[in-house]
């Protein structure tokens, strides 16, 4: 096996070690953000790092990397308290990649890669039309993670849309089915396929 | 579509609701987090929420739930400050997930289930010898999440196992080759196929 030693990483060129720490971590989930300022600026950005925080009651949480995404995200859930997370799925994974780019204040990412912002009832924030699992959220916490500057963003889960029998009696959803993509390291798109629903674990008898 | 309102989610039995808000964050990593306590005691847990921190230097974190996994994992890192993260493979997918059950603490759940532990070089923490991508860290930050009490775990990355190789020379992983699984809500686990890999986004001309 090989060994790479903190020195060694840290002598890598710069986007070789990005790119490989990004796949360490394993795959990722891949959803778009979307958001609205208090002038009525829309704004999408793809993220890789949404993460479950509780279900009782339901919390998500993002790592939000000033340096390289676009601020605007931050910006926007700061000002206006409301964002959505929208999953990508396989129809549209290339235009979710695009709005990484660094497009300029006044563009929203949503007409410059060809996303369309839905907006459903009186829900502040843009979802995303071409998503089919849709959340709407309210900002609960920020944490500044002092090691490096970047931000853990967590918010409550005041609304969800998806397809009609999409979940089952017992709340499990077929993420294969529905096309949700999964992303490794920063720009690497998969598809899943489903091995086995293993049982809740118990003590094995005679263990 | 189906419209749930956090009063809809609310009102769900415990077990659908926690299956299901666990689907809505996508896709998550499969890890299993190997630690040893001051006595020599072992423990390895599954953990779905291993996250990309930062690269520069390389940081990983999860989260961690006192009430519904192992506190041993907590309580060893807390101890002695160090870590490993290990790749879950196709090949041991089931092995790993019974790392979840509630085992007695002087049980270690490494025996328990079939999981062999592996010392290397002088590293405090075992690594799990079923996994061929490995990392050792220590403990930077531990933040306490308000809304839930639940755990953000920082960690520096201070060595990395993996194939020969397996890095190309711009630091890609083919993560479906190496046999890395992903997870869906608590129990189900999925491989992944290549979709593409994107460019890394810029501005688009006329766009």
């Amino acid at each position: 096996m090989q060994h790479l030693k903190l020195d060694d990483v840290m002598n890598m060129e710069r986007r070789k070690r990005a790119t490989l720490i990004n796949y360490l971590s394993g795959f990722k989930s891949a959803n778009l953000i979307g958001t609205k300022n208090s002038t009525g600026q829309l704004n999408v950005a793809v993220f890789n790092s949404v993460v479950h925080i509780g279900a009782n009651p339901p919390y998500f949480g993002f790592i939000l990397r000033p340096v390289n995404v676009p601020r605007h995200t931050y910006q926007y859930i700061n000002e206006t308290g409301y964002y959505t997370i929208n999953h990508i799925h396989k129809s549209f994974y290339q235009a979710a990649h695009q709005t990484s780019a660094k497009y300029d204040t006044d563009v929203s990412e949503f007409e410059a890669v060809g996303i369309t912002p839905e907006f459903r009832g009186d829900f502040f924030a843009p979802y995303v039309a071409e998503s089919h699992i849709q959340m709407g959220l309210e900002l609960k916490e920020i944490h500044r993670i002092e090691c490096n500057g970047t931000f853990l963003i967590i918010g409550k889960i005041l609304e969800i849309w998806l397809p009609d029998n999409s979940v089952t009696m017992d709340g499990h959803i077929d993420l294969s089915q529905q096309g949700t993509v999964a992303i490794g390291g920063l720009d690497t798109y998969y598809e899943a396929h489903k091995l086995n629903r293993l049982e809740y674990a118990r003590l094995q008898k005679n263990a």
